[in-house]
């Protein structure tokens, strides 16, 4: 980490533990060389990336300001799903929208990938290049399940700096996190068997289930601070579920984070239950606090955590590198991954343990995370000047998503309909629900470069629900 | 092509056709060159490549002669299975025989994959690199199924040059064969359905019936010709099937190759009853004729043929690119790709799509079967010399798999333990049935550099299998 971003991170920690107020004045960039023994240039970019986060703002002959995050909307309500079980088909609304969000013209709003253009293909090109020029023949046939040892060896030692302990042997590779989620659903669940999910939740999480033949049910979940363990407890003792699948942190659609201490209370109730969590962590790596959040894994004194993660979002789209750390299930999910695909592409395998060997992901990582941070700051101030009033939406400390609750009566699924005759592609709520609840929401991207394109179709959205709520 | 193997071909060709008939003498190189019009070395060239496929024989000033293909024993008989209907639950046995046979120091005749060492990775990762370097990061999200564009309009290429019109829109990628086949079978079966396999079959066929609950009924099949249409016929009548599962072209393990006319008749008893066939042909590129053989699918005109291949036999093990042709269950397919594992790999995706469009593929086939035919005579001798009397085994025109069927009295799951202790891996016959039948039967692999060692070892297993016999 350069010096300039160590000083960012360790001002953002004083701002995220309160100790740094909002609209208190920063150190002067005089103050700071002085105590700190830095030069005049680390602490301005220290402050500007700062600012570019929405962290601190720069008031004109006054200096650098901790952000006043007065949230901008109120956030949506938790969820109250009626809590009955659902034979889920939900595959087709799903796959409606996404075709129509794949035309690259459109503003990608509706996308559930970050811009390519964050991720450094380059320099993973030239360690694919290198790594396939040095390869065993061999290796070809022996990084069957569980997959490359150098690579599972990488995943392991970034496990052990997040506080958890998880063997290399533990770990299974898979093509991409979306295979290991259908593993590990696989692994504990059967044709009938009931799972249960956020709301609203994932839709490949409802597909996957759709797919296998297994209810869901919808558990209430807070915007926040995610799924409600006081309702959790309840759908536990009445529905006898095989697992529940949950995203503890940066959850898809809602953006919410799990603290630590509710992560722990979760993984203890399941254990009471003996029932498996599925820890679905795809955007972990991309927080925008001081410190990436705890894994639920952390806290399982049982085997019962299967936590599944990926390179996709945070490092190499297309690569499909994912995988499973599913505890006492490994071997399990090890010989459904051999008999469903055999095993991982190896030139993507090599790539990737290439890479995290040459060091440079967690600089990799800070960049993105910072990139995404700041267009957070401007999709959520341009939905503020344009939404209709009475607009909620989520504030995430990380990922790339916002979770927006138009007022009633704003049809979102309409709305979709809508914006893409004006070149705008969004996630309709329903995708989110087996019951197509949350009509009038939608999720929002905010990982590609802000423009004035991107002003103007939030602008184009506001006016459409307006149209929708007069019409 | 290059003459010398333009020439070789040619006299393979006719050496198939019975133009030159077993014994028969070769022109000589003189005869050749004055004919021809063709240098000595290329005549010199093309015959010391038949004689190293064991299609011609050298005799001390005399000349070449057309081998003496007399049977080096007789074929096993067609397998009788019982017709009645197995909840399959075979994968125990296979993963233990599997975990036994990865150890790299072992002899590997029970291995699934030929010698790494007989593919052109050099030439792969040079050509991945240059596709990593022009790389659209566009791509990395618009990759997803039906997969890259350039790869599938490729594949599609040689499905025309073997006289079958496949668009390039029909194909969809996958993680190898064996997830195409995956998902083809889970496009029109569900659990508690019956499907039609061979018998003996592939265990990965197994084991993928097992995973989704599906019932497998084993059908009548031939040695050399495949699965026999009468009993296939009384399956059909009797256990109303959602699908046929048939490896058309060198069936693992036997070996067997169905004649042209048989694939059409199977073509059109399957369309009568309206059940789909999963033409699972990942071996058909490794033929010893002159001409590929023909695929099921060209005779489909009901779309009712889901074709499946892959790479991984034939080009580039370890890269897990296959693809399924799944004629009407094109769409199906391809959303159940989506949801299953979103997507193949993007750097093995254009790594091959790159290879491809050199154009030097055809020329690394033609030595790749070159090598395996070569490799077939050497242990088809071996096993003559050295296993009981009364052993049998197939003579498979493609592939590298032979099918042994010792002695009754042997068995084959104690030989495949005897042997692993002198170092030595086998594939025993009852991995290769629901029912676990043909105990006295093994599959060996032929597709490794044929030396001392393993001659060696087919003598140890030879001797093996006498003890039983006098034990």
């Amino acid at each position: 980490m350069k010096l300039y971003e160590a000083l960012a991170e360790e001002i953002a920690g004083m701002i995220a533990k309160n100790v740094l107020r909002p609209g208190e004045r920063l150190p002067s960039v005089r103050q700071q060389q002085e105590r700190r023994g830095v030069s005049p240039s680390t602490v301005f970019q220290a402050y500007y990336l700062l600012e570019a986060r929405g962290a601190i703002e720069s008031r004109p002959r006054s200096g650098y300001y901790v952000a006043q995050r007065q949230p901008l909307a109120p956030e949506p309500e938790a969820s109250r799903p009626d809590g009955v079980s659902t034979v889920v088909d939900v595959s087709e609304l799903v796959f409606s929208v996404l075709d129509a969000g794949r035309e690259r013209s459109n503003v990608p709003f509706g996308s559930a990938f970050p811009s390519p253009l964050l991720f450094p293909l380059e320099k993973l090109g030239r360690a694919a290049a290198a790594a396939l020029r040095r390869i065993d023949p061999w290796s070809t046939v022996a990084d069957l399940p569980p997959g490359n040892a150098e690579l599972r060896r990488q995943i392991a030692l970034r496990y052990q700096l997040d506080g958890v302990q998880v063997a290399a042997d533990e770990i299974v590779i898979t093509n991409g996190a979306l295979e290991a989620l259908n593993l590990c659903l696989q692994a504990v669940a059967h044709p009938g068997d009931t799972v249960l999910v956020e709301s609203p939740t994932f839709y490949a999480a409802l597909q996957a289930l759709e797919r296998i033949g297994l209810k869901a049910v919808e558990v209430a979940t807070h915007p926040r601070e995610g799924m409600e363990l006081g309702a959790l407890a309840e759908a536990l003792e009445q529905h006898k579920p095989q697992a529940c699948w949950i995203m503890t942190s940066f959850q898809n659609p809602l953006g919410s984070l799990m603290p630590p201490e509710k992560k722990q209370a979760l993984v203890e109730l399941l254990a009471r239950y003996d029932v498996p969590l599925i820890e679905d962590d795809v955007y972990g790596e991309l927080y925008f606090g001081a410190q990436r959040p705890a894994l639920a894994k952390r806290y399982d004194g049982k085997g019962l955590v299967m936590h599944c993660s990926s390179f996709s979002k945070c490092l190499a789209p297309g690569f499909r590198v994912g995988w499973a750390a599913p505890g006492r299930f490994a071997r399990h999910v090890e010989r459904l991954k051999l008999t469903t695909s055999l095993a991982a592409a190896m030139p993507s395998q090599l790539a990737l343990a290439e890479y995290l060997g040459q060091g440079g992901y967690d600089r990799h990582l800070r960049q993105l995370r910072g990139a995404l941070a700041g267009q957070q700051e401007k999709m959520m101030q341009a939905i503020a000047r344009h939404f209709p009033p009475g607009t909620r939406f989520t504030q995430p400390q990380g990922g790339y998503f916002l979770w927006v609750a138009l007022p009633e009566g704003v049809d979102a699924l309409v709305l979709h309909r809508c914006a893409l005759a004006h070149g705008i592609s969004v996630a309709p709520g329903p995708i989110f629900s087996a019951k197509r609840a949350f009509r009038n929401c939608l999720r929002l991207n905010y990982g590609h470069h802000w423009d004035a394109d991107h002003e103007a179709a939030i602008a184009t959205l506001g006016q459409l629900a307006r149209d929708q709520l007069q019409g």
